[in-house]
């Protein structure tokens, strides 16, 4: 990994992406050990909806928090995937969630149906976050399963440990099936929904 | 007030520092219509148990989301107090949890016991940020009490709005107690710790 890694978490309010950011940058700071600033920023266009949350991650204390250059993006709506994706990389890692975003700006990008995956096996739109942090988990080198396991049950509500237990497994599998079908297509990775669905 | 105002909030992990930064950001932000950055860093050190969390606030969209010179310096324990002190500007606000911190760095600091005040009053412990986040919508000019709290109401989980907008109000009711003691005395506002308690 580079000196400086940075996240851009994005898509409508109620998806739960604060939460998100929060989670992600406690497993890489407190359990992964790295140096992490986790930011939000509202202005009078948050009355949208629209929500985004980064996650920069560092090996020297980090100064400048903001994101600038993406190495990964989380889109998980359609709108978000076209206002950030100019900000990415060209090597960048970009996930969408493809319940909602159907219209991909390049042909590589992870498509996972989270907020399908959390509704039809879980029955649970809310926990869609968590099965993403379970992809990212797998679709980035800069946090452990394990820790991101450890973040998940600190901050989710007492009770709901096995829910959000399986909801990040789920995305772990579907990560791990995604980067299957990526690695045996030649630049085009388009992995079979139904197979996503199925995969856990 | 300046163009830029910062906060920081600081204590130990589990105050509940980081939701009282995001339920402050949103109120200024979603219902105060202002530019906002919320920021918390996490590195190798946060497995001391130290937290702190950042609000910039701006009338312009905010480029670097770091507090530099702190406007509002809260601190909910001694550590953090004697930390972060030198970070706030000769003129800027410092508002201590009175349970934890005794020794002051300086005599123009508002004294109220938040801990004391949720575990005594409320017998939940978990209410002073709640609490703390009422005296701040008193003690600084950047955010008002509704918008803290129908932000609060739409953070706090369900069946807690009662209790919460109680806590809230007793941290109101305590700044203006303080205020008034502040206005009356001639440079060291001492709050009677009794008065507080009892003043809503």
């Amino acid at each position: 990994m580079s000196d400086r890694y940075e996240i851009r978490l994005s898509g409508s309010g109620g998806q739960g992406l604060i939460l998100m950011g929060i989670i992600l940058a406690e497993a890489i700071g407190i359990y992964d050990g790295k140096y992490v600033a986790q930011t939000q920023s509202y202005g009078p266009e948050a009355r949208g909806g629209s929500s985004k949350s980064e996650v920069i991650v560092s090996d020297e204390e980090i100064d400048y928090p903001k994101a600038m250059k993406l190495d990964l993006l989380l889109a998980m709506n359609q709108k978000s995937c076209d206002e950030f994706f100019p900000d990415l990389k060209p090597e960048g890692t970009l996930i969408v969630d493809s319940t909602f975003v159907t219209q991909l700006p390049t042909p590589k990008a992870f498509q996972i149906p989270f907020t399908r995956i959390a509704r039809e096996k879980f029955k649970r739109e809310v926990v869609a976050n968590i099965i993403a942090l379970g992809t990212l988990s797998q679709l980035t080198p800069i946090v452990s399963a394990k820790a991101i396991e450890s973040a998940v049950l600190a901050r989710v509500p007492r009770g709901t440990e096995k829910l959000n237990r399986d909801a990040l497994r789920a995305g772990i599998a579907a990560a791990k099936l995604a980067k299957k079908v990526w690695m045996n297509s030649e630049a085009v990775p388009e992995v079979p929904q139904e197979d996503l669905l199925d995969s856990y």
